[in-house]
């Protein structure tokens, strides 16, 4: 058992894990909020130098888990760890969200596609050395749909 | 608390924390495993036709965290959470490697910086429409040091 404490909580647009968008590209302008605990602020320092953050989360209104899924933007299944479906072995998600600003200890982004009251884990700058893979091979994902106007339905409920 | 099962282990050529490449990117050509449990296999199918991966895993090794450090690529402290340094509240590592290929349950990796016998939390596939984020400010550390040549040291033992 490995065993973590949530650093935080999101505050989003989104109450019900049905009609959400799928990954934080689905989302145009809605302000959301990371709330860092009040103890922690100071971990946050110099990071609104940065544009994006990975946000690490705990996907913490999922039941069973499942070793493969038909996810949102395929009709057909994949192995769970193919995919970005939330019915994890372990239910951690992980969304990119570009800041728009911070004060205290609440980061405001502007893209997120967290459920509202969501854990927190961690939160990571994006780099560009580490981060930005030019060239990949997308696997079944480049067959799939548009994360932009898909949105998720209750098949992970 | 939230809890999790580590999903497999990474077995790797880094048997200490100090020496270490920093991120992937310090790694040139040693293929890596990271065997998942046996009973998980099912949720590899199709993964293989994907490049890259996101290894989400635990850092096992870590003591005390800190608010501040003074990352391996800087020689000036910054907010925990604007570093990718391990000493973060959750010792939740985020790497980001290339698929060599797939062996039942193991996955072969070209570069991974994580150390021999690192519990693995989760993979999910990289995906360009997510992931790839082109124009990014990167912080203090678009005046650090090259990840290409920086080896870790022993400040986070």
């Amino acid at each position: 058992m490995i065993e973590f404490t949530a650093i935080g909580f999101a505050k989003t647009a989104y109450k019900d894990i049905s009609d959400m968008p799928i990954q934080g590209a689905g989302i145009a302008n809605n302000l959301a909020q990371i709330v860092i605990n009040e103890e922690l602020q100071a971990g946050l320092q110099d990071l609104a130098e940065f544009s994006h953050i990975y946000v690490i989360f705990h996907l913490h209104k999922m039941g069973q888990s499942a070793l493969t899924v038909i996810p949102f933007l395929d009709t057909k299944p994949h192995g769970i760890f193919a995919t970005r479906s939330p019915k994890r072995p372990n239910p951690i998600g992980l969304s990119i969200a570009e800041i728009d600003h911070i004060e205290d200890n609440i980061i405001f982004v502007k893209d997120i596609d967290l459920l509202d009251g969501t854990p927190i884990l961690d939160i990571k700058p994006y780099i560009q050395a580490f981060d930005n893979i030019k060239h990949t091979k997308d696997g079944w994902y480049e067959q799939g749909m548009d994360p932009k106007t898909t949105r998720s339905d209750d098949r992970f409920k």
